[in-house]
C-alpha cells in the first residue's frame, strides 16, 4: 500500500507548495470571522478540558482534545446520517442508545482528534476506536460505554491509535475548567479560527451556562449535525428531554447551513448537561424553565453554526436565505437549500452580481411547489422581482450596491402557502476550488 | 427600471474586461472538444435550416436559427420540469399536447434564439412568444401551433421579439438542407464549439439519417432534456412511438449528465422525423426496425450529451461515473449524480488527486441504500477500495497516474443489488468560478 491512500477530507495541510508556505505563516483567518475572537466562555461546573499534540498527522500542533464530565450528567447527541459514516460515529450511536436504556453510574468522557477521520477504515477503524476508548476509560476511571469519541481529517487511512493513547495520562492530568479554547483549537482542520459560543440561561432559581465548541469549514451540508460540535451546560435536565431539544435545535441550526452541499462522514454533536447548577432538574418540556434553556441552547448552536459558515472554505460573504410562503416548512427548506447549494447563485454572490435570475432558476429546480407568477425575491429590503417579473421600482444599481455587503439576506416568497425556513451559506470563490484541488505534489 | 436587470444565465458575453478582450480573439475552445470538429451531417430529406444575426443581445453574431420541417412529419419533445420554466417552454408543451390529440395539416417550424431566454418575463414573455411564433407561421405558411420556439440567454429581460420577427423573411428565404452547422452556431451561448452528431440507421428497406444539434455549457443538470437540442430524421415513424423513444433515450443521455447541478429554466428537446425515407412507417415498438432506429437515436443523443459535458464551463476532464450493484437503477443514478455533483469530488478531479475518500463521502450522502463494508471503487481498471477499506494491491502512485488522463472512468459497486446507471460529468475548476463570478463591470 502506498504511503498515502486516501482523501484528506478536511485537513488543514492539504497544501500545494504555495499553500504550504502560507501555512507556515499561519493560514489567513476568514474575513468573516467574529471580530471579537474566541468568546470568554465561563467555566461550566462539572466539565473539564485538556488538549495535546499527538502528531496524529503532523507534529507540533494541538490535535487531540479530551473533555471529562462528572457523574450524573444528562447526555444527548446527533450524528450524520451518511451511509458511509465513520467508526467513531457508529460507536457514539451505540453508546447513546445504551444510555437511553438507563446507563451506568460513572462520569463521561469525550475524546476527539483532528488529522484523521477514521472513516472507511473497516475492522482496523473499529479496533482503533476500541483502543482509544479503552485507554480513556481506564485512565479516567469511567465506564467504557461512557466514552464518546470523534475524529476528523483524512478518510481511509488507519488512525494512529497508539499515539493518541500514549497522550491520555498527560491529558487526564491537564484537565481543567478553563481549557475549552485549547480544546476548540485541537479539533480545527481547514478551519481558520476556533469556534465557540455561550449563553447564560435564566432558569429562575439559578442562571445556567450553555456553551459549546465546533469545527467545520468544508464538506458542510449537515444531516442531523455538522462536523464536530460539543456542547456543555451545568443545567439539571432530564436526558430524554435534552435529546429532544438538541435534535430540534440542530434541525434549525446546524442542519440549516451548507458550505458546499457535501455531507461529512463524521458529523457528530454531543451535549452534556452536568446538573451542577443549584436548581431542581427540568423534567418536562412544559416546565417554564425548559423554554429559557432551549432558547439559550438554540442561540449557542446557531452562533456556532454561523461560525462554521463564516469559516467556509474560500468564503467572502455570509448569506442568509429566508424562504416564506411555501406549502410547508420542509418545502421552504428545500428551496432554501437549492438556492444555497447552487454553484451559479454562489458564484454570482462571489462576483457581487445581483443575479436574481439564478435565484429563479434555483427555485425552479428545487422540486418544491412553486408558481412562477407568484414568486417574489428581495435583496435585504429591496424588492427585486414579483409576480413573475422584475419589480417595477427595482433599479439594478440598488441591487449591485447591496451585493457589495459582506453579509447578505436573500428573501424569497413563494406565495403558495405559509411554510417558512431560513438557511445560511457562503459564496463559492476560486479559493474554494484551490483549497480543494491544488494541494497535490 | 435599470438597463440590465437580470441574469445572463448562460450568455457567452457575461464578461469581465479581461474576458471581453479574450472574447474579441474568440473564446478558447474547450480542450475536450471533438478533435474532428463539427461532423459532416448529411442532408435530412424534409428539413431545411437557416440562421441570422438579429442582435438579440449583441450585434454581429448568429443568434437566431430557423428549421422548417415538411408536412407529414412526426414530432416529439421533452422539456425541463423546472417550476420556473420559460414562456417558450410552456408554449412548446401546449403545441405538443395539441399534436398528440391529432393536430392539423401543414409543415412545422422551430425558431430558436440565443442571447435572451425569455424566462421569468411574465405577460411580456408570453406576448414575445406570440409575436415571434405568429410571424414565423405567417412567413412560412404553417399552422401557428406547429411553430416550436426556444430561447436561451439572459433570464428576466424582455425578449426583443421585433428584431427577431424582422429577420423572418430573410431566414425563410435562406432555408437550405445544408444549413445545420450554422443553426448549431446560432444557439451557442457560453459554448466554445457548435455541437452536432448523426448516425445512419439501417432500417432494412432503407437507411435513414438521424441527426441533431445541441447547445449547453453551464446550468447543466437536465430534468427531462438539456438546454436546447434539436433532432431530425427522415425516417417514417409513428408520433407516439417516437415520443416514447425520445423520452426514454433522453433519460439515458441528457438526463444522465451534469456540469454544475443547476437545472435550466429553458431545457428543450424537439425531434422531427419527416418520413421522407423510402420506407413503410414504423408503427410499433415490436417492429424490428424500431430497435435499429432507437439505437441510432440514442447514439446521436448520447454523443450530443457528451459534447455538452465536454464543453462544460471551465472543464478540463471528461468523467464517466458507472454505478453498479445498487438496489435499483434509480438508486444507482442517485449515487452517480451525488458523486457527479459533489464539489469536493469535482475539485479533486481538477487537481488530479485520486481522492477516493471523497467518493466514499458522496456515496454516503446520496440517500440511496449503501453498505460501507460492501462498497468497491475503481479508477478505470484499478481496484482502489473494497469491503470498507483500501484495496490490498492498490498503490497511490497508480491512482495518481490514472488521474492525469483527460478522460476518466470512475466505477462504484455498491454490492447491495443489481441496479446500474452511468452518468457523465466534468471537473470543477477555478475557471468555472471565474466564468460565473467575474463578469460584472
Amino acid at each position: 500500500m502506498g504511503k498515502r491512500k486516501a482523501d484528506k477530507d478536511k485537513d488543514k495541510d492539504k497544501t500545494s507548495k504555495k499553500a504550504k508556505k502560507a501555512a507556515k505563516a499561519g493560514p489567513p483567518v476568514s474575513p468573516l470571522a467574529p471580530a471579537e475572537g474566541f468568546p470568554p466562555i465561563p467555566p461550566i461546573p462539572g466539565v473539564r478540558f485538556a488538549a495535546a499534540e499527538a502528531a496524529v498527522r503532523y507534529a507540533g500542533r494541538l490535535d487531540v482534545m479530551l473533555a471529562h464530565v462528572d457523574e450524573g450528567a444528562a447526555i444527548a447527541g446527533v450524528f450524520t446520517r451518511s451511509a458511509t459514516r465513520s467508526a467513531p460515529v457508529l460507536w457514539c450511536e451505540e453508546c447513546l442508545a445504551g444510555l437511553s436504556k438507563g446507563g451506568r453510574r460513572g462520569g463521561y468522557a469525550i475524546l476527539a482528534n483532528s488529522g484523521n477521520s477514521n472513516a472507511f477504515t473497516g475492522a482496523v477503524g473499529r479496533a482503533a476506536v476500541a483502543a482509544t476508548v479503552e485507554a480513556t476509560a481506564k485512565t479516567l476511571g469511567v465506564p467504557l460505554e461512557h466514552v464518546f469519541t470523534a475524529s476528523t481529517g483524512v478518510i481511509g487511512e488507519p488512525l494512529p491509535a497508539g499515539r493518541i493513547a500514549e497522550k491520555l495520562a498527560d491529558l487526564a492530568a491537564g484537565l481543567n475548567e478553563g481549557g475549552i479554547e485549547r480544546a476548540a483549537r485541537a479539533i480545527m482542520t481547514t478551519d481558520t479560527f476556533p469556534k465557540g459560543a455561550f449563553r447564560k440561561a435564566d432558569l429562575g432559581e439559578t442562571e445556567a451556562v450553555v456553551a459549546g465548541i465546533a469545527k467545520g469549514s468544508g464538506m458542510i451540508a449537515p444531516d442531523m449535525a455538522t462536523m464536530l460540535v460539543f456542547l456543555f451546560s451545568d443545567a439539571a435536565i432530564d436526558g430524554k428531554l435534552l435529546q429532544s431539544m438538541v435534535a430540534k435545535c440542530a434541525d434549525a441550526t446546524f442542519n440549516a447551513i451548507t458550505v458546499d452541499g457535501d455531507t461529512s462522514t463524521s458529523d457528530t454533536l454531543i451535549m452534556a448537561a452536568t446538573g451542577k447548577a443549584a436548581m431542581k432538574p427540568i423534567r418536562h418540556g412544559a416546565d417554564p424553565r425548559a423554554r429559557a434553556f432551549r432558547e439559550a441552547l438554540e442561540a449557542v448552536m446557531r452562533e456556532l453554526a454561523h461560525q462554521v459558515v463564516r469559516d467556509g472554505e474560500g468564503a467572502t460573504k455570509f448569506v442568509e436565505i429566508s424562504v416564506t410562503g411555501a406549502r410547508s416548512p420542509a418545502e421552504a427548506r428545500k428551496v432554501g437549500m437549492a438556492i444555497a447549494n447552487s454553484p451559479l447563485v454562489k458564484t454570482a454572490i462571489a462576483g457581487e452580481d445581483p443575479n436574481w435570475g439564478r435565484i429563479v432558476m434555483a427555485v425552479g429546480k428545487a422540486g418544491a411547489h412553486a408558481d412562477r407568477d407568484r414568486l417574489a425575491i428581495r435583496f435585504g429590503d429591496i424588492l427585486v422581482a414579483e409576480r413573475g417579473f422584475v419589480a417595477e421600482g427595482y433599479r439594478e444599481a440598488d441591487g449591485a450596491a447591496y451585493m457589495k455587503r459582506q453579509e447578505l439576506v436573500i428573501g424569497v416568497d413563494l406565495g403558495v402557502g405559509v411554510g417558512a425556513a431560513t438557511v445560511w451559506t457562503c459564496d463559492l470563490t476560486s479559493r474554494y476550488v484551490e483549497i480543494n484541488a491544488d494541494y497535490r505534489s
